[in-house]
């Protein structure tokens, strides 16, 4: 049988295995989570999309890493970090082996509050086929969408969850909603006093004033692991980065735009609000091929 | 059998049934939901939680027709009101045949985008024994919460969909938990230029300058079915209703407050951030008796 593969975490907060693996093959094809999870009910949960390269799942550490982060802003237990690596490679392993060696995969780790009233949580493991993003490798077209929050609410006003990866994405799909009604093909998150943000599922990286730039990750944004390994692309090549708030008015006048993210990798922006930005094609076709061929 | 009843909905957007009813009795205590249901990954969909005293839905008609004012805030094809409307009744039914007569229980419909990729909605009606808010009905103490965004988002930025009851509620119940952490039952969302709005699962209610007023709606919040029914019980007691703005002084210097909800009705406010207001028993007491023996 050809397909996805799904795994049940068994106890995906419980900081070690009580014999036996801690996941288990479910049958993807069929319901698998309870009405009364509050993930359906609330979004009330994290998670995490990983790029797997030739069987590769790319920067687990990090993923698990940030796993754990947007866990602890939600009150969530602390989730058992050995348990998901084990089940993202016995997933990917599965994946393979039913469905052959395609070059490029993701697993989506899924990790919710539970069923309500039981409180124990629930996680799921979802490896398959990503969609084919070769043409946005190339160039996306951009709009600026207001976030509505400040830079600054992840540290005022922690019970928005700014910064955190969780199941609740209404908003951030309704933004990509907006971005292709206004024929773009995705959105750049502004906050409500003037700095660039990051993207609904993505992170901005620019080139300005010679240097290359992303957003600081204290205005309640997602730290970038894509992010991190363009970074290192560049700063490999001897260009400089760096971390810092970009005004809106900084990012109109970028030199280049990128929006990185783990499954797309590297799309450089042609137009934001249909102002054109020039792409140095063979630039992020090698940006691309390094986070591709990244091995950690 | 006792306990939950659940409904799948067959094509809980088809205008028309083809034969049959739009609704199979599903098992509750099995897995419902497929793990790639955009409710599961990204909060994808729309809720309504409706009160069911002595056999009735109350205020079923609003309520479903909020659940389309959602679903047409997230661009969701328009839910087929007469199958939801069925498959509430038929579960109330089913629920008391197997459970017996129970004062008060509550029926969530819930509407989601549906499978990843499958392009059609997925919806499902669930009957249970609510939570016992016999105390809250006699005094909560609450916490002003910032809720990040201006007062008039809904207008400038729909893509926040500010006003929607959507599946992601993450911030709501954080908001819940931040409130408890602050020795308090609940919270009130302030806009972030300092007016009252709502409840995270609740609207608000004050006696202010000799009238009942209420947030107006045109502020990224819900239109309260309870809400609504409270003012018909003031109005028919002689009191002056309004639909205004609440600016954050206007609510500290209020003379009596509740939040209102679809199920646990009107609980009256003790304390706002520690200070103390006083609750007219009587007067609350002949409110909740009022809203529980609603007949439409």
């Amino acid at each position: 049988m050809t397909g996805a593969t799904l795994l049940t975490i068994a106890a995906p907060d419980a900081a070690t295995a009580t014999g036996g693996p801690g996941y288990a093959v479910a049958d993807f094809a069929a319901p698998q989570v309870r009405i009364t999870d509050l993930a359906v009910t609330r979004g009330d949960g994290v998670f995490e999309t990983i790029a797997v390269i030739d069987g590769r799942p790319q920067s687990l550490g990090p993923h698990l890493i940030r796993l754990a982060h947007s866990a602890a802003l939600l009150d969530l237990p602390a989730p058992a970090e050995r348990r998901w690596h084990e089940a993202v490679l016995a997933g990917v392993a599965d994946y393979r082996e039913r469905n052959g060696a395609e070059r490029e995969l993701y697993a989506k780790l899924i990790y919710t509050r539970g069923v309500e009233g039981e409180g124990r949580p629930s996680g799921w493991v979802l490896v398959d086929r990503g969609e084919d993003f070769t043409q946005q490798r190339l160039g996306i077209r951009v709009v600026t969408l207001d976030r509505g929050l400040r830079h600054d609410v992840a540290e005022t006003s922690p019970w928005l969850l700014a910064g955190a990866k969780t199941l609740s994405y209404a908003v951030n799909r309704a933004a990509q909603r907006e971005a292709v009604r206004r024929g773009a093909d995705d959105a750049i998150f502004l906050s409500s006093d003037g700095y660039a943000l990051e993207g609904p599922t993505s992170n901005l990286l620019l080139l300005t004033g010679g240097a290359v730039v992303t957003p600081q990750t204290d205005q309640g944004i997602l730290a970038g692991t894509t992010q991190a390994a363009a970074f290192a692309f560049f700063e490999e090549r001897g260009q400089k980065t760096e971390y810092r708030r970009i005004s809106v008015k900084e990012l109109f006048a970028a030199d280049a735009l990128w929006l990185v993210s783990s499954v797309r990798q590297a799309a450089p922006i042609t137009q934001i609000n249909g102002k054109k930005y020039p792409v140095d094609a063979v630039l992020t076709a090698n940006l691309n091929k390094y986070l591709l061929e990244r091995t950690y």
